[in-house]
C-alpha cells in the first residue's frame, strides 16, 4: 500500500509533482490522535532526533555542571545555519569544556546562510567543523563525556556511553524494543523508530508528567530552550524558526534530513512525527505547517502561510505555480 | 494506482527514502517497447523538451542562414552550467544576431558550476541573463524570429509564431491532439505531453525516416550536435555529459526539472521518457542510467556507474548508504 499524497506542486493548470508520506500524532498517554499512511515501519528521524539526543546532556546534570545557557541548550538541539550567532556560541562553549573544534567528530560544510557563505568565499575562508549544522549536538555529546570524566575521543561511536545513554532514553520514551541505527551525515549514530514510536516519545517530552523528575525537567528545559530561541535551533529565515515564531511559544518543531519533521506541543501534550517517502524537505515543510495549522497553532503569520502554500516563481519572479497541501493533508482532524 | 518504486536510498541496513515514477520507451513505429507506471497522463517535460523546442531553429533554415555551428546548436538544446564555454558562445551568437543579453526573456541565476559561481562571488560579479541555463534555448528562439524577420520582443509568449512552431512540431511528432502548457522557470511556455507521446516524438527524431526531409535533417543535426558536445548540453561533471560520453555516441540524453529525463537512441530508433513523481532529479538520474544500462549503452565508465549506484557519504567522506535502482528498475526488459 502506497502512502497517501500529502503535498502537490502545480504549474499552470496541472499538478506537476506529488509527495507521498505518513504522519503520526500521539498524546502522552500513547493514544494515537492522528494516523495517516504507514506509521509502523522503522524510519530514521535524522536531525529531528536531536532534542531526544540532547536528553542525557540535561538529565545527567552535565548542562548544569557546565553552566549551560538556554542558548547553548537550544544549540544542542539545532541544525544551525552556521551564522555567527551559532558558530561563535559553539566555539565559546567548546573552550569552556577545555576542548576545541578538532575534538568534533563531524565534518565541515559551508554555512547554509548565503550572506555568510558568500562572505567566506570572498575572504577565501574555508568552513571548519564548527560550521557543521550539527556542531551544537556534538558539543552537547562532548559535554556529557566531560561531565562523566570519560574519554571524549570516540564519543560518536554507537558503543560510547553517551550514545548508549541516548539509545536508552529513546527506548524508554518511545517504547521501542530494539533500535537499529545508521550513520548520520555528521558521523553520529541515528537511531530508527516508527513514526508511532517517535511521536509517542515526543508526546512524553511535551507532557512529561509520568517521567522521572530528572527526565521531566530535562524535557521541559530542552523544549523551552528551543521555543525561546527559534533561530538558534535553525537559522535566519529557516522553516523551523518561522513556524516556531508563528506558534508563539506553543510548539517546538525540528526538521530532519530526508523529509522528516517533528513537533512537540507542550500546551496539548502532543507529539508529531512526519516522514515524506521520497525524502523531500520541501514537502516535509508543507506538511508540518499543515499539521500546525490544523492544531490551530499558526497565528496569522505571512511567512508561515508561505510555508503552507508556497508560490513557485520563475527566474523573472513571476508566479507560475504553487506548492500546497494535497486533499489528504488539507482537512486533518484529530481524534 | 501508485507508480512503482524505481529508486531507493539506503542508510545502514535500511531503506531510508524511495522514489516512484514511470517510464515509456517507444520505437519510431510508435510501438511501446517498455512501459512502467502511468505513461498516459500529461506531464511537463521541462528542459527535456529543449531538443524538440529547437526543431524550428534548424527546420526553418534559421540555423543555416545564421551559420550556426554544431556547438551553438548543442547550446540551443542545453541546460548549461554557465561556464565560460557556454556563456561566451551564447554572447557571441547573440551579437551575430544583432541582439544582446537584454533581448533574452529569461531571468538571471548563478552559474551551476561551483568554481565559476565562487569566482564571481569573489570578484563581486552578479550573474546576468546569459548565465541562465536556458540562455541557449532562448537565443535559438530569437534566431528563428530574426530569420523570419518578425518581432523578437515577446518571443517567449505562447502566441508568438516561434512558440507556435514549437507546438506544431511537437504535436506532429508526438501525435498529441492538444497541448496544454505551463510557464517554465525561464519564462518560456513548456508544453505537456504524456510519457508515451514524448517517447514517440523522441523515437521519431531518433529514427526520422518517415519525417519530411527538413524535419528529418533537423532531427539528425540536433541529436548529432548534442552527442558531439555533451558538456555544452549540460556542463562539467553533469549527469547528461557523463552518460552521453559513456554511451560513446549512441545516445543523446537530456535532463528536465522536477524529475524528468529523456533519451534519444539513433542506433536503435528508440525514444525514452522518464518522470519521477516527486520531482527528484537524483532519482531521474539513477533511472536514465539504469535504462541506458539495460539497453547496453553504458560502456564501462566509472563515472556513469556512480550515477547508476551512488554512494551516500557523510560529511567526513565515509560511505553510509547508497542510491540505487529498486527492484522494478533493476531488471528492465524491452519487448
Amino acid at each position: 500500500m502506497a502512502n497517501p499524497v500529502l503535498v502537490e506542486l502545480t504549474r499552470g493548470s496541472m499538478v506537476e509533482s506529488v509527495h507521498r508520506g505518513s504522519i503520526a500524532i500521539l498524546d502522552a498517554d500513547g493514544r494515537m490522535r492522528l494516523s495517516l499512511g504507514d506509521v509502523e515501519s522503522p524510519v530514521y528521524s535524522r536531525s529531528s532526533l536531536k532534542p531526544m539526543q540532547a536528553i542525557p546532556l540535561v538529565e545527567s546534570g552535565a548542562a548544569q555542571a557546565f553552566g549551560l545557557s538556554d542558548e547553548e541548550v537550544a544549540l544542542a538541539c539545532a541544525s544551525h545555519s552556521g551564522e555567527p550567532m551559532h558558530t561563535e556560541r559553539v566555539s565559546i562553549w567548546l573552550e569552556r569544556l577545555g576542548l576545541s573544534e578538532s575534538d568534533l567528530a563531524c565534518g565541515a560544510h559551508a554555512s547554509r546562510y548565503e550572506p555568510v557563505a558568500e562572505a567566506m568565499v570572498r575572504r577565501g575562508e574555508k568552513p571548519t567543523r564548527v560550521f557543521n549544522n550539527c556542531s551544537g549536538k556534538h558539543t552537547g555529546f562532548l559535554t556529557v563525556a566531560r561531565h562523566w570524566d570519560i574519554a571524549t575521543n570516540g564519543y560518536e561511536q554507537v558503543s560510547h556511553p553517551v550514545q548508549q545513554a541516548v539509545a536508552a532514553a529513546l527506548r524508554e520514551l518511545s517504547d521501542a524494543k530494539e533500535l537499529t541505527y545508521g550513520i548520520d551525515g555528521c558521523a553520529a549514530p541515528n537511531f530508527a523508530t516508527s513514526l508511532t514510536q517517535f511521536a509517542r516519545a515526543a508526546a512524553r517530552m511535551a507532557s512529561p508528567i509520568r517521567l522521572s523528575a530528572e527526565r521531566a525537567a530535562a524535557s521541559r528545559r530542552l523544549l523551552s530552550a528551543m521555543i525561546a530561541h527559534p533561530e538558534l535551533v535553525s537559522g535566519t529565515g529557516r522553516a523551523c524558526a518561522i513556524l516556531m515564531r508563528a506558534a508563539t511559544g506553543r510548539a517546538a518543531v525540528k526538521a530532519g534530513a530526508e523529509g522528516f519533521f517533528a513537533g512537540w506541543i507542550p500546551t496539548s501534550g502532543l507529539g508529531i512525527a512526519i516522514k515524506i517517502d521520497d525524502g523531500a524537505g520541501r514537502a516535509a515543510e508543507t506538511t508540518i505547517a499543515a499539521v500546525l495549522d490544523a492544531l490551530g497553532l499558526l497565528d496569522y503569520s505571512e511567512a508561515a502561510r508561505k510555508i503552507l502554500r508556497t508560490p513557485i516563481l520563475n527566474t523573472r519572479g513571476a508566479t507560475v505555480g504553487e506548492r500546497r497541501p494535497a486533499a489528504a493533508l488539507a482537512n486533518l482532524k484529530l481524534s
